[in-house]
């Protein structure tokens, strides 16, 4: 089959079809997307080699469930031992042995077929269109801030970044509070957001500090110190951002503000392929 | 008066007596405390000018409040400006408008004499020793870890850093939970806490991962990359540590493991003040 990989470049190969282990299912990719983490990885992130792609919709070929056969899935990235310790408390996604799919040990969905554990596999409701569902992944990733913090309705958000998971966050935040202002770079991805009525803002454009809910999702290492001007004493920034390379940070204003950062990284897909559903995102 | 202040160059030298402002108490220094802070501040953090110095135990001369007279005292060094939007949630350690005693718009406390406002100030019991007194500031600096985390019995606490904050933190945190260890670099610094029976390591030690709380008081920019290292995922790291410059930092990991930092700088007088007459710090 064809899949698109990255050994040190990135390039179209012809692969085997790829073998499902016990309790795996083999999947046709229907169709996959693009995330930061991608370029990252092809930029030296996590050394990973192999194909790429986390982000997928497609039909299950063969799986030991027998429901699954012909039905259309998303599917959970994380793939985890059971054995571990943090798998006995439950917490499967920081299995310390895990694979992760296109990030970890595990060939990725930018192919014809993919394999997952059934377990990870979610049906995907007939009312969710394949260029939708393709979105689960990223907005469970979304929702897993709100798995992390109370969002309340009168907290004021503001979002770092109008790409996909930006984008994303700041429509699953908008769901517990309309006080969200998406902060971004370019106004055609702005406009998308203000279709939806939710307020936006230039990088450049003076914003209000103060805000008592912070989500980084820029992508880029300098937006941590921009998220430490916004957030308000005592309040929360959600990090989002993973890159390959560090850069020069002062956390002093975190320490004397006493703010919060909350690493966060892979979220529900229930809720998540719901708001699919509904229109809600 | 003899004062011992910053301008550029630190140098100690003569000054006019401070003059009380309305609600403000004038006290005579009995013994002054080095915090790290003040050695950043002598490299160009803050941009601080003045008498330096925020910790000490001294004799109420003048105050508005009679019964402070003659009275021996510590106190808080923040000062609320009580009209800002942060003192009117009831959070003047935050008030955008404060000074900071030898920290930020205001003289401190290496001098013959210092004001603070009288709300601000503590009696000290009169079974603390000057040379333990003067450690309240610190010692509430640590017990701010207790008021924002809930630190349980079960928990494994690891405190990085054996200076004067992480040896205060380590004995803190052990009245939650036996399971304690300070890292440092400093035999006989460490040999202090052995002496409580307190679990020491050599920063080149191997040690344990996966602490479910690590505070990080080296007062070093490398320590939250080892903090990093050593928290569980979904664990947390107290972040003590101020310094002047930037340094390299790559939080790809506080993401990937869902770690919450925490900043925390000043605490609760009066629990400190429980301790430290107990003896139990």
């Amino acid at each position: 089959m064809r899949a698109l990989a990255f050994d040190g470049t990135l390039q179209c190969v012809d692969v085997p079809m790829p073998q499902p282990a016990p309790g795996e299912a083999l999947i046709r990719v229907l169709t996959a997307g693009v995330c930061n983490t991608d370029l990252e990885i092809c930029a030296g992130y996590m050394g990973f080699r192999g194909v790429l792609g986390h982000e997928f919709v497609g039909i299950v070929e063969t799986s030991p469930n027998p429901h699954l056969h012909g039905k259309r899935v998303v599917g959970e990235i994380n793939c985890a031992c059971h054995n571990c310790h943090y798998c006995e408390l439950e917490m499967p996604r920081h299995c310390l042995n895990r694979s992760v799919l296109g990030i970890k040990g595990r060939d990725g969905a930018f192919a014809e077929y993919v394999t997952l554990p059934e377990e990870n596999l979610h049906l995907v409701p007939g009312s969710i269109r394949d260029d939708v569902a393709v979105f689960a992944e990223p907005t469970a990733a979304a929702f897993r801030i709100t798995e992390q913090l109370n969002v309340a309705e009168q907290d004021r958000v503001v979002v770092l970044g109008d790409g996909k998971l930006g984008q994303l966050a700041a429509q699953v935040l908008w769901l517990r509070t309309k006080n969200v202002v998406c902060i971004g770079k370019h106004t055609w991805k702005l406009e998308l957001l203000s279709a939806l009525h939710i307020k936006t803002a230039h990088a450049n454009d003076p914003v209000e500090g103060g805000a008592d809910i912070v989500v980084e999702a820029t992508g880029s290492p300098e937006g941590l110190a921009r998220a430490l001007e916004l957030v308000r004493p005592e309040g929360t920034i959600v990090l989002k951002t993973t890159v390959r390379d560090p850069a020069p940070l002062n956390l002093a204003g975190c320490v004397v503000d006493e703010v919060r950062i909350l690493g966060s990284r892979c979220g529900p897909f229930r809720p998540a392929l719901e708001a699919l559903a509904m229109g809600n995102v």
